[in-house]
């Protein structure tokens, strides 16, 4: 399945998002413009793009404001993809390899800090204080949850809190970043502003956990990128924590987080945990997220874009990618 | 020398600088502060912001708006050095072990993620769009020249046009940052912005040479990092391109850059430099760059904040370090 079935009502937007990011490629500097192509034309799903736009079209709907800032928020998210693969050394992305496998690990680092200062560059062009501030502080809460999950590397003691407050960093503080800026920028009133924030928050968070159940169950064919890697990089995510607790004892994770059989015991707990319910209780748990999600979507206008925004609540979980 | 003794008339406001830096570190995740701790109590010399604040003293002074921007570019300045230093695998700065000596390189991009962030949001508390403009414009530049430095790693083929348009992009860029938004967070009339942005570039192209005078002729214990870094990374600084143009059939450079005996050859190039008159037509080379700032600072108001300035030109040339 893919989302773009879905954004019908801003087809044309997006479109034109596309061509924004066409724009960013063509520059005089030949290997950069390369380096530029490599990424933007990544195929990504180009959800946090259709969150600003969706979100923007329940009062005073601005394309030209909300196509920059969607454009905006697609060159940030893949600038932390940039960076994320750089720090992982990942090889693979989008079943095509990563730019730091290609150039190398510098240009990485360099690429995503340009990718990040053409993102500014279209959100500082709406002119718009509140979301020029939200950028900044989306930046500052993504890296320190990064950050925060670099430091938990291999620590079997985390709660489910712990969890909770990384994911909402690293990765709802950008959907949040999406439909706060839509609905910012067509001026929706605070009340309709907080229920959105709130639509990002828990479709965010649903998001994560759906991305780490995946990474257990999902074929390396179907996510263009190996599976099995939060482990192999010690993040505990929900699936993990769940085989922690049923078996606490002794299990895989625990012995691959005590440096022990890293590859052999990778392939048993993703084993055990598709043998098992936690799948299930994992999915449940994203459900209920994307349930509060469509239930903050309740006190916006009913129109179009409110029934994407559940359809697009509902594809999260069914995604096979 | 110390640049401290000729901030005099900003000494309160460089304080208060100091003050915000040190509140950027108290963060409740303890491992983040000591990171930030170790990056920010660096021992830096201060220029940038110190650029802010003495610009902004020729027109409607506004401290807390500068001492805001000041902090946001010593922060910005703080980012680039974090991730130099895990792009090169540097060591030591300011007989420092680097952060990503200390911590890895995974955390070194993450923290300059984090230092970009908190940059960005210390910009964006000024309200002035134009600054904040002026922010992801550097950003883009300086990555951009960074990517660009990196491709032409130890390629012999490159003019004195390509370095300095290349140090133009890397260094220059931030000091136009510190001086324009000085000026223009003072309310400064179009041709004094104008006549302080040409003073903040040469001054940056005259601190550049110099910086590449200095990883040829100074000590490592000067310098708080080894020398002679620039041709180990494949970098053709001016002293290096004069050295080629000397010895056109064959030199250390060439060598090196041919992959032939990389360390001894870095050892010949720096002799044969500091033996040469190539270290005073570098410096005559700066030197020129400081003339023409302190000759952009004539149509300005005179007070002591451009006499400081002057004073400043004339300390990029002599520094040590």
């Amino acid at each position: 399945m893919d989302p773009s079935t879905i954004y019908q009502p801003i087809q044309k937007e997006l479109a034109e998002v596309e061509n924004r990011l066409k724009s960013v490629i063509k520059v005089e500097f030949n290997q950069l413009s390369e380096l530029l192509g490599h990424s933007l034309k990544g195929g990504g799903k180009r959800i946090r793009p259709a969150l600003v736009l969706l979100s923007g079209k329940f009062y005073d709907y601005d394309p030209p404001q909300l196509i920059s800032m969607a454009t905006a928020v697609e060159l940030f998210h893949i600038a932390t993809l940039v960076h994320d693969d750089a720090i992982d050394n990942s090889e693979v992305r989008h079943w095509r390899p990563t730019i730091n496998k290609v150039w190398g690990q510098d240009k990485a680092v360099l690429l995503g800090d340009y990718l990040f200062a053409r993102a500014g560059e279209f959100t500082s062009t709406t002119g718009n204080l509140h979301v020029i501030k939200l950028f900044s502080q989306t930046l500052r809460a993504i890296s320190s949850g990064e950050l925060n999950q670099a430091f938990s590397a291999f620590n079997l003691d985390q709660t489910h809190q712990d969890y909770l407050q990384r994911i909402s960093s690293k990765t709802a503080s950008l959907f949040i970043m999406a439909t706060e800026s839509g609905a910012v920028l067509s001026h929706a009133p605070e009340k309709s502003v907080k229920a959105l924030k709130e639509y990002g928050y828990n479709l965010g968070i649903a998001f994560q956990i759906v991305d780490d159940i995946l990474d257990f169950i999902a074929t390396e064919e179907e996510m263009g990128k190996p599976i099995g890697s939060d482990l192999s990089h010690g993040t505990l995510t929900l699936p993990a924590m769940l085989l922690l607790k049923s078996y606490p004892e002794d299990n895989p994770v625990k012995r691959l987080f005590q440096n022990r059989d890293k590859q052999q015991n990778v392939k048993l707990a993703i084993e055990l945990v598709r043998n098992s319910s936690i799948v299930q209780d994992c999915y449940s748990a994203a459900s209920d997220y994307c349930a509060k999600a469509c239930q903050n979507l309740k006190q916006l206008p009913d129109n179009p874009a409110r029934q994407t925004l559940i359809e697009l609540a509902k594809y999260i979980i069914k995604r096979k990618r």
